[in-house]
């Protein structure tokens, strides 16, 4: 165990990440104590029966006081309300910070309730599960994952070092970047990999000659792997694509374009350029089971036995 | 061990589901002896290594000759060529199948080149991964797993009786439908998904502001299910897609619609459009696990252990 790097910790939100953290944090020592709310009463009553925390108690500003590091675990279209709440009741020198998968629109909502005298460093860590809630989260969700630090110009660099601390205790690897850069990062790696198979899901059930129960049955060929992002999170995702609108929109344009390009390969027998596509996006698999962000484990992720 | 189904097994092509065949079979004592080819020198000595079959021959017409059962598991393009050239050779009264994931294209080139004598019972095992070759293929690919035969009008009844016991016996439900129908739904559950995971991965191998070992990076987002599905073999699915082309173009209409109308969503801010789609696809994912087409298991199919 070590050395914890903070007194006391206020964990706001208390779903997958946010009890994931609670989780972890006291998994490694690294907090002495947690103190834990929500909105509703219904996950502050199984927070309490789940044992997450040291305290649960019923508002953000009770949360806040005299907590050394408080994390913002809300969806992000809720975290400027959030940030006015408890701007007033922060202790001088403490730490905020969130896990928003949006960094631009989390430091415009929140930096403005931040008083003077805390440090405000906003993070994502780039991690989670298509479940929701205090029962979905884990100790071991940011293990070997990114957690990205978007702290605003000036932040206090030791500030910002505990925090990338606190993150990598919790398993994580740390990876400083400003909020513009971050959100189109993400837009490509995740905000239309997620419209996108939610797209699809929908279309699918819109179909009219193939019955429901038809794409349920066959969806081994890969629309299941669909259906499994398609399944996160209806709220924190509706406020990413709405706070993360301009690199969503240009990223989904260039989708759009290419696959206008694809349809044309189709359309016109060009084998061979479908074939050199299709080539191309395997050697970028190799390069994330390479860097270790997924291992080889085939079937699209059905666990099962080789007996051969 | 049951009662073999066949005497003896012709496998043409010994990839990831020929070889899955293999294994299966025998390992479920489905066939008395197996023969394998395959068109490269290098496949047939790695199923000779890997001891896969009891003979492996060097010429498709060789392979069948004397089979009671033949599956030819090639790319979809290149079966017309292969029930040419074993047309002449096929035992009287044996079952010549196949694997392909179009099944329409399949019926119009191998159905011209079977004699009468012959009973022709196309299938269609809708299980996969992302890997190829004899090493990827497994004894129970096919557990639990959909096998949808199409056999032609007429076809002799008992034939596609005994096709379907052998497809049980390897662990598969057997569903019977047209060709024509089979395109249309695998186009939605499985080709498109597909072509759409090949054009995002394309897309982001080609940002420019994105370095490739960002994408890599924060592929935990989501982006590093959709690079699974585009590491899928390519020459397998060129032919897919040239394959079932209208059934392909008419349901990638249906998305791209979809998709314009999700992208106006969020350029006018439309929370509650997105809430409501979103949980719409949660649903259809509920029903996929109920399917036990999936498991629950979390966190986008990456293995991991619970500790509380």
């Amino acid at each position: 165990m070590s050395q914890p790097l903070f007194d006391k910790i206020a964990i706001i939100g208390l779903g997958l990440i946010g009890s994931s953290i609670a989780r972890a944090a006291r998994a490694q020592g690294a907090v002495r104590e947690i103190v834990a709310t929500a909105r509703s009463p219904r996950t502050r009553n199984r927070v309490v029966e789940l044992g997450l925390a040291d305290q649960v108690v019923e508002t953000n500003a009770e949360a806040v006081e005299g907590a050394d590091l408080v994390i913002v675990c809300v969806p992000v279209g809720a975290c400027g309300a959030v940030a006015k709440e408890i701007g007033p009741h922060l202790k001088p020198g403490a730490t905020i910070s969130d896990v928003g998968s949006v960094k631009r629109s989390v430091v415009r909502d929140m930096g403005s309730h931040m008083p003077k005298n805390v440090h405000f460093v906003p993070a994502h860590p780039v991690a989670g599960t298509e479940h929701s809630g205090p029962d979905a989260g884990f100790a071991e969700l940011f293990t070997n994952r990114w957690c990205i630090l978007t702290p605003p110009e000036g932040t206090d660099a030791e500030a910002v070092e505990r925090l990338a601390a606190f993150w990598r205790l919790l398993g994580a690897k740390v990876e400083t970047m400003t909020p513009e850069h971050h959100d189109i990062v993400l837009a490509i790696t995740s905000h239309v990999p997620h419209l996108i198979a939610y797209n699809i899901v929908g279309t699918a059930a819109d179909m009219e000659e193939v019955t429901q129960s038809e794409v349920v049955k066959f969806s081994a060929g890969g629309f299941r792997d669909f259906t499994r992002i398609a399944a996160s999170d209806p709220v924190m995702w509706r406020d990413v694509f709405l706070n993360n609108k301009e690199a969503v929109l240009e990223m989904l344009g260039r989708f759009s374009e290419d696959l206008a390009s694809l349809q044309r390969m189709i359309r016109w027998d060009d084998g061979a350029a479908l074939e050199a596509l299709f080539n191309r996006t395997r050697a970028i698999r190799r390069g994330i089971i390479e860097a270790g962000q997924d291992t080889e484990a085939a079937d699209f992720g059905r666990p099962h036995g080789h007996d051969d």
